[in-house]
């Protein structure tokens, strides 16, 4: 049935064959900080033990693969060659030793932060970060080797556990969900995708770690993919008053569709933000969410939350080194604050429930797609994000 | 029976014959930052709508009081004269219209942290924070003026609604708390004394900002009477190893009889002592509390905690403008910080059901008091205080 539906995409895909070798296949590599994208042949070796060789089908660019690829070489984050990417969605051609949860043909999606299920963090239910497997992993864990190298035998350094921009990848068994079985289907599974990262990761960010409550007010700075998905999940929670801060007022037609109630662009206003929406919220908003990576951004956040119950929940990556600003006797007023990652979804035991959830339309996917290319115009689809003009921009491998 | 009990202190208090008129009394009046305490006459107006006039029988000295007597001019916190005090115990004298919570005859002890009771803030479970009466006030709100005026009739500024370092005071309803009966026995009310401040701070954090859970791992940095008071918390709630932090190992000794478990003197180690506490809990402590304003200190209790589910309660007294030495990625990995006002007591209602546990030993007074001297020797109380000799000095008025 999966050759049917997905016969055009998988006319390429004979597991038997490729089991135990190395594949030769079409990978985007990038060479230097900012360089384009290059297209070419690079070599996949076989997993190793509790690892998943994986066929990408489509794969989508975050904001994260764009901070990576900007970073430069006096940054302990660049590592050249690379194959980035980590939003992604596939199906698996191959596994390695050990791996008994996923098997050939299964529909999966990579995910970054890992869930080994065995460490301490992993079986405690507060958290979603594992112990075992860091997303800071640039070679893999079991050889400390690349599973990618140039046709000329060079390797080439992994990126957030995943490395989705390749025809094929290798990832850590704790980086792997299947999908429910309807992912067959190439529509659902292009859906599914976005569950790679970012949906989850705004979704999350207001179900598990803000628990947004029916009624509430909630204040969003940013509204990116991962901004909107926070919405996403707000309106899916019922929160009654839902604005939205974005000094690109573009983006306000699009989140109107999406849940978001108002809006306030920061440049039209002469006072303060966090002052706009004490007034709009009576006090301040029940959960605020910045979601921007800018600092001054996130003391508005936290300032918009109201004394006493507020929390403010950091979703953006901070790449300066600038610390919180916020003062130690400020958080006497009972604002609280809270990082997310991965939206605190646990990602191999969490993610199944949370792809049927959007099969049901508790929260809807389709409205994160603006764009769709094939894969040899990542070029061109990183502009497209970059320029703030593209939500997630789909590629097809 | 009150009277036969306290036979001595109340010799002289008849409130029939001082209600609606100026008491004259004596109080420690200071004129400037850091200048000795003035043990003069002074004139105490009545208690106009919803204030109460209490004849103070016992005050202690708590760091906020070593704090505020030392803010310079330039400082928004000097204002002088004052009457600076906030941990106390006494007897209602007057009250004024619409006080019906507590009357004349009533013990009660004053709390710097309001609870009006009807505020949005007081009415939601969340939060200990009243919306109505600022502890910042430096007079009374009702009419914007103090009850406190020297012979020559200069008024004098109140302290944090309290002011206690008087034969008496005024206070707003929503700042005094009525104990339960027994404390008409003066060697009770004596120890209860410390639930105006202090104890209360301390036990709170552990209780209820905390929550820390039987068998969990403690490390508290600064082992004043605040620190002590969370070691009480979490040896009366469990804790099965309780880490205590100071570079005064002088203070080892009484922290050991109060439940601290393990001792570390940061001038001892030469590895980073959240290194040191880590090692000693399987890799963080479950909660960590900060109680010496230190913004380095702050940071090592931070990084004490437990990745993905350490949380770490702020509650020392931050004066220098520093913020958060805390990056925003570093919440990423799920240690949590708060701040902890009053130990999240909303004191008023929960107050005396605390009072109710402490005289049934769950949480033990006795070894906080460790010198008692007559009012006129405050100057050398605060002394004790200041070269961290005492960890509370109860005066005698």
């Amino acid at each position: 049935m999966a050759e049917k539906k997905n016969n055009n995409i998988l006319r390429n895909f004979n597991p038997s064959e490729t089991r135990g070798k190395i594949i030769t296949c079409k990978a985007a590599v990038v060479y230097g900080p900012e360089e384009a994208f290059k297209i070419e042949e690079v070599e996949v070796h076989p997993p190793q033990k509790m690892e998943v060789r994986i066929k990408i089908l489509f794969t989508s660019i975050c904001h994260s693969d764009v901070d990576a690829w900007k970073a430069q070489p006096e940054s302990r984050r660049a590592f050249y060659p690379r194959i980035f990417g980590h939003e992604a969605s596939g199906i698996v051609e191959s596994v390695g030793e050990g791996v008994n949860d996923v098997r050939e043909g299964d529909y999966v999606v990579p995910i970054f932060q890992a869930e080994c299920g065995e460490c301490k963090l992993c079986t405690c239910e507060k958290t979603n970060t594992c112990e075992s497997v860091s997303y800071t992993n640039t070679v893999m864990l079991s050889d400390g080797k690349s599973r990618f190298y140039t046709t000329d035998a060079k390797p080439i350094f992994h990126f957030l556990n995943t490395s989705t921009f390749s025809e094929y990848t290798v990832v850590h068994s704790a980086c792997v969900v299947k999908l429910p079985s309807v992912a067959d289907d190439t529509r659902i599974l292009k859906r599914l995708t976005l569950l790679s990262c970012g949906v989850t990761t705004g979704v999350g960010a207001a179900w598990n770690v803000a628990n947004v409550h029916s009624g509430s007010t909630v204040a969003i700075f940013g509204l990116g993919s991962v901004g909107l998905a926070v919405a996403e999940g707000a309106r899916a929670r019922g929160a009654s008053k839902i604005i939205g801060i974005d000094i690109n007022p573009h983006k306000f037609i699009k989140a109107q569709a999406m849940g978001v109630t108002e809006f306030i662009n920061p440049k039209d206003e002469e006072k303060p933000v966090y002052e706009k929406i004490r007034e709009m919220s009576e006090g301040g908003v029940h959960y605020s969410f910045e979601c921007s990576g800018n600092s001054d951004v996130l003391r508005d956040a936290f300032l918009s939350s109201h004394e006493g119950w507020g929390l403010t929940v950091i979703v953006g990556i901070h790449l300066t080194p600038k610390t919180l600003p916020i003062h130690p006797m400020e958080l006497f007023y009972g604002r609280r604050i809270v990082g997310s990652m991965f939206g605190g979804f646990k990602g191999k035991s969490q993610l199944p429930h949370f792809a049927q959830q959007c099969l049901q339309g508790v929260v809807k996917l389709d409205d994160f797609i603006t764009h769709e290319l094939p894969f040899h115009d990542i070029n061109e689809a990183f502009q497209l994000l970059i320029a703030g003009k593209s939500l997630r921009c789909i590629l097809h491998l």
